[in-house]
């Protein structure tokens, strides 16, 4: 696993970047990429062969780590039998990657529909529960990120809606946040109480039998990994069965071990009735995502046409990934490892860091899921400013390590093998950079 | 390249399909796939070892044909290199992908936005042209189909649409299909003049400053394979030209070989402002999309934020398939074989079974991507039953041949690497099911 030899001129990476590749999310005249070439574990290399420790796990989806042999042997494997088939044929793949994915998640859920990603996974749950229902409007947060594609990117509560608002059907509500409480609450308690009686003002002011469904990241994460008080989805779930509202529960970037559980669900009191996921199903090495469904819920479609498909759903060469990642991750105790190196390593590091360090406001999260709340203030809780932000992100590359950076914090979400001396070496980097911070405050 | 052992009981493609696969556009109770176990060329095969002749390319995307060499050393290479990056980098594999895809398009298209799939790319195209132009409306045909999520669904004119209207923004006018005409036209020119005038006046009464784009597939793929007359889409070039509109051509089903084309736009007389692209591009051997953007677009998102992003954008994997697949039928005159085959094979054949069987009522199509349009009565143009489909299905089946069919028509699809043996075999069925299904009219 050699960086590969350098490609002739005008063939390289960074020029037929910039020439021909249009970005996610970015203006494109000032981008300057950072090149990759290789992986291995929780490694990166760039063309030079210069390494990187990577603790953003890419786009917090490489849960099994970069180049698990196990996968890639089953991507090649696979790609020796049958890259694709059309979804209406039935492949043995496809079958196992379902049967896999049923196996971890609750009784009563035993059938899958795939899609190309979480975007995708959500348009179709969303589908799935107005039909179910019978009803249009989903309910979800101004915290949470579902998604691209026209319905998931309005269900959107972020930045990244509001040029997009083009699906009706969408409400927005407030979600618990006890750092910056959009409900005054001074504890989790009262925080986990006032969210409920917000959802539920929420609710009876649109018309509960109007709501098809709640639709949740199980802990939203781009909007800063915002696990929820203890109770809160539990009074989720009374509330929808009060009113006969479903509940999605959006597992893309928590699902498959990051939160150190199979399912981030299975760490609360809830029970979802439509569950999205892709990311960490096959953490991402062949596209792929989908929806768990419900019995009842499939029994819906039993009769009646389901109006949603595409082509590669349930594509095998994706399909053959899940079940290689699934059966390394359960036999190889990956979801423990994140789950330990979470309680043992990393929970206490930055706890130890946010000691030392004025400019972190808040550590929270659990497995390899966690965010540092930068602040220019600990009593205004004032965020420092994108600038800064530039400052730690640079510092950790400058020093060999691949962060993930949201507004004003550092998300520590190393893929679910990373050991302990990889935190050890990781805390040590954010130490320096946060100092490097404070000095510029 | 053998049939696999026959799996051990319970897990084998059958069982565990039903059990756990919830399919595309269907109700699930009934459903019977057939299982497919491997493909090879234009053949595929179940698990007990049966072949099938693929006149469907499965959802008309095998342009390559199954499990191309190239393609699956191309995928297996880079699946030991490196599977996934986040598209923020720079990866080879996709900067490579871009410049192949852009060597193929129209002069003034230098970038490339990689999605999952045709329905994303019709989400981004769509939501580049509302940035763009700073409009918000899309004219697109009735006799269409754009993808299933929010929304290239509501783009999509069939009925698909109908249980999924949930975006706004979106106005549907009627194309050329001079067979069943929606202007009351007696032949091509007609045809041709009055589609026109008709876009011309929906352009008129919605306001042409209130549309950003008209989304039109090059050639209406599932809604029939609508070749548009001599002129129309110059004639479409002419309108949106005068109102300062922006044309997307879906290329999704049609492009990449599919028309004897690169393009199939590359057949008339028209430049897009935007393309959309899935399926061809790489056969659907790893998922992926995306939009070819004019330079003049490109530019708008200079210093102007793009409002669209997704995790699996520009996924290595999916762009080593591209570099493998854009390569291979370069070389090996893939594209050239498909417009071969069908002026000499397709063309010709179809055309003497419409002189044979007086159910067929028309024969359209160039390349390998023809309709056989299927009707109780050449005079009232009926079209045959859902039932008689059936028959036409389950005689292909039963034949060793793998057909498309919908609605009332069999399209005949196969891979771009069809030779005119495989053509004749075909043609063979065709003939004997045809004449069942008229013994049974």
């Amino acid at each position: 696993m050699t960086p590969p030899a350098t490609p002739p001129p005008g063939d390289d990476a960074l020029t037929l970047d910039r020439a021909h590749v249009f970005h996610s999310w970015s203006a494109q005249g000032a981008l300057a990429p950072l090149t990759i070439a290789g992986g291995l574990g929780c490694e990166v290399w760039d063309d030079a062969g210069r390494r990187y420790l990577d603790f953003s796990s890419q786009l917090v989806n490489i849960n099994i780590g970069h180049q698990h042999p196990r996968v890639v042997a089953a991507i090649t494997e696979q790609a020796g039998l049958l890259t694709t088939i059309a979804p209406g044929h039935a492949h043995l793949a496809r079958g196992r990657a379902a049967q896999r994915i049923t196996q971890h998640a609750p009784d009563g859920m035993n059938k899958v529909f795939f899609t190309n990603g979480g975007a995708d996974a959500n348009e179709n749950a969303i589908r799935m529960a107005r039909l179910h229902t019978g009803r249009d409007k989903i309910v979800s947060g101004y915290r949470s990120y579902h998604g691209n594609t026209g319905a998931a990117v309005v269900a959107t509560g972020d930045w990244r809606r509001v040029p997009n608002e083009y699906a009706s059907g969408h409400v927005h509500a407030f979600t618990p946040y006890l750092y910056r409480s959009d409900f005054w609450a001074q504890d989790e308690a009262q925080e986990c109480e006032r969210a409920l009686a917000h959802l539920h003002r929420v609710l009876q002011c649109e018309g509960p039998s109007s709501v098809a469904a709640i639709l949740l990241e199980t802990i939203p994460g781009t909007a800063g990994v915002l696990t929820p008080p203890p109770g809160y989805l539990a009074g989720v779930r009374e509330l929808a069965d009060r009113y006969g509202i479903l509940i999605i529960l959006d597992e893309v970037m928590v699902g498959f071990g990051r939160t150190g559980q199979w399912f981030a669900f299975d760490g609360f009191d809830v029970r979802p009735d439509l569950v999205s996921f892709a990311k960490g199903v096959n953490s991402g090495y062949v596209p792929a995502g989908g929806v768990i469904i419900s019995d009842e819920i499939a029994a819906t479609f039993d009769e009646r046409v389901f109006p949603g498909g595409l082509t590669y759903s349930g594509h095998p060469l994706a399909m053959a990934a899940i079940v290689g990642t699934l059966d390394a991750m359960a036999d190889e105790g990956i979801v423990e490892n994140a789950r330990r190196v979470g309680a043992e390593a990393i929970g206490p590091g930055l706890a130890a860091l946010a000691e030392k360090h004025p400019s972190i406001g808040e550590v929270r999260g659990l497995g390899v899921f966690w965010a540092l709340e930068l602040v220019r203030d600990r009593e205004t809780r004032e965020p420092v400013s994108p600038q800064s932000m530039v400052i730690v992100r640079d510092g950790c590359l400058a020093r060999g390590l691949l962060p993930f950076t949201a507004d004003n914090r550092i998300h520590v979400v190393p893929p679910c093998v990373v050991t302990t001396d990889e935190v050890a070496t990781a805390l040590a980097v954010y130490d320096e950079v946060l100092t490097t911070l404070e000095e510029s405050l």
